[in-house]
């Protein structure tokens, strides 16, 4: 069983999974994934994933066969177990607790060849309604508290299998980032009385400065203070605090947006490694969080190389403007 | 001018550092650094670098001509600028200031081929002496709040020359995790009235399970909760708030131990990259913070691939148990 641990002095949660641990003299060097081998998320090896939680199946057919459009499996090197309590106990001074959550990934194609960017939209939108359904299914369980859905693309973003899939996380903590934004926003509202995302947006789109795409419900612009060149959020113009709470409607136009967005870097910098990650409020509405917190999509791409340094002390540099780095990607036709 | 800008919500300061700059089209992959020319830390090329702040030279010679044993400059490529005046100010609901600051490189031997593993202690002992002496000479400037020492090794690590340096970025705000680690300890402070640091080294003495190196100073250990497989805290024993307090009669300790930590950790993973970093309290002792602030310094070895999610969260996940990383180092005979 995984374990979840507690860093004492700055709250920080981590999973340790030593049973996806080699033994130390294997830790040699940082070693590419291993390509070897049929792929475990192609279309005719379903055999090779654990048993199937969700597929999307246009003309029905048998589960775990052939014939779907995107398929949701548990990781079957899972970080968090499904099974179990969490036990929270103390050693000391220090917190841990049985590493139980969920580890699923969504298998976006059966083609092993075609990435995100190349899918049609329709094709994005299936896969954010599938983010939606895991997250509304996983939080009936009064063990979960976060759900964390994440994409990793390119050996350098941390992606250990080429074919295109997405990750959802669930945790019985909430992330450090995410706690930290929730308490940052509920400050904002304390003193102001409004959400704070809601306020940048109306600044973003009044300046138009560090705007990439401007909809008529979502809005893709760089952050006034990137860690990275070409970080790029997606936010709904319309304040609302949880992913899951999208409507079937507005699902069409946030696909257009996120698959436009990322068409544009991979185009303009030239397929980058990247990342995007699903901000979303915890499961249970605790202190007033739908009235601070507001859901939105980083992107993340991986162009620079992150010192260490930087994610020890949370101090980044980043060498492009944000308000170059918008131009360029607004400018770029795709 | 580079800027500092403050994300609005979660308080996180990013140096937007775009002299540094390359074009956009420019922006195409993930390059390795350039090994070509000439290199500019080697004894005899003196005349490559900005004019040296600080030298130690033990047979005497003159300013910026070889003899030198430990040398500091002001880095070319600066990521703060040490002329000009903050002027913070506001942008709607945006904070930045002038990207005021030191950005100094530790050349730490006039020898290209040796790192910092292949010296003699002595060597260690004079580099852990630099750092001293700089962070006192910069802590006179009223401008400067934080003093950021740290090392890259290897290019997963950031390194971008391959002679051995260290660096200093002495910055007008505070790291946000070492803000982080203040409040927590803080809190920690007011509840029990003890420092957290010396209550952990007090429970990892006793235990053992998680102890590299226990001398009579300073303590080397994995902490219980770690970002990265065989990431080592080294401690001073005796409650100390700053790097820059260390006597010169501990300096030999610190040095044993620090470098028989990289050698072990070295030798056990086989040269991986890795960073350490020196957290230290901010300049000024604010708010009580001798009371409950410990500095140590936190070497994190880059043996697995750190997928964007884990800092685009805060949510680490971690293959190898710490106590069994410990224990490896503790066994490894240098």
């Amino acid at each position: 069983m995984p374990q979840l641990r507690r860093d004492p002095i700055v709250g920080r949660w981590v999973i340790i999974a030593s049973e996806r641990s080699r033994r130390p003299v294997d830790f040699k060097t940082e070693k590419p994934p291993s390509r070897g081998g049929p792929c475990p998320f192609c279309e005719g090896n379903e055999a090779m994933t654990p048993p199937e939680i969700l597929a999307l199946r246009k003309n029905g057919g048998e589960r775990n066969t052939p014939g779907w459009n995107v398929r949701v499996v548990p990781n079957k090197f899972p970080a968090l177990m499904i099974e179990g309590d969490l036990d929270r106990c103390g050693e000391g001074i220090y917190d841990l607790m049985n590493g139980v959550g969920a580890h699923e990934v969504i298998i976006e194609s059966p083609d092993h060849k075609l990435s995100l960017v190349d899918f049609p939209v329709e094709k994005v939108r299936d896969i954010l309604w599938t983010y939606r359904e895991r997250l509304v299914d996983l939080k009936r369980d009064m063990r979960f508290v976060y759900g964390l859905v994440f994409k990793n693309v390119g050996d350098a973003a941390g992606a250990s299998l080429e074919h295109s899939h997405s990750q959802l996380i669930v945790t019985p903590v909430i992330p450090k980032l995410v706690q930290q934004e929730m308490d940052g926003s509920k400050k904002f509202f304390e003193y102001r009385g409004r959400c704070i995302f809601c306020d940048m947006l109306r600044q973003e789109i009044e300046s138009e400065d560090r705007i990439v795409m401007n909809e008529p419900n979502f809005v893709a612009f760089a952050p006034f203070a990137p860690r990275f060149p070409f970080e790029t959020w997606i936010l709904p113009k319309k304040h609302s605090t949880h992913y899951e709470q999208i409507a079937d409607a507005q699902i069409p136009e946030l696909a257009y947006v996120l698959h436009t967005t990322l068409r544009k870097i991979e185009g303009a910098l030239n397929n980058p490694p990247y990342n995007y990650i699903v901000h979303t409020s915890p499961f249970e509405l605790v202190d007033n969080v739908e009235k601070y917190y507001h859901w939105h999509i980083e992107i993340m791409p991986r162009i620079t190389r992150v010192a260490g340094f930087e994610w020890g002390t949370g101090f980044y540099i980043n060498p492009v403007l944000p308000e170059k780095a918008a131009g360029f990607l607004r400018e770029f036709k795709v």
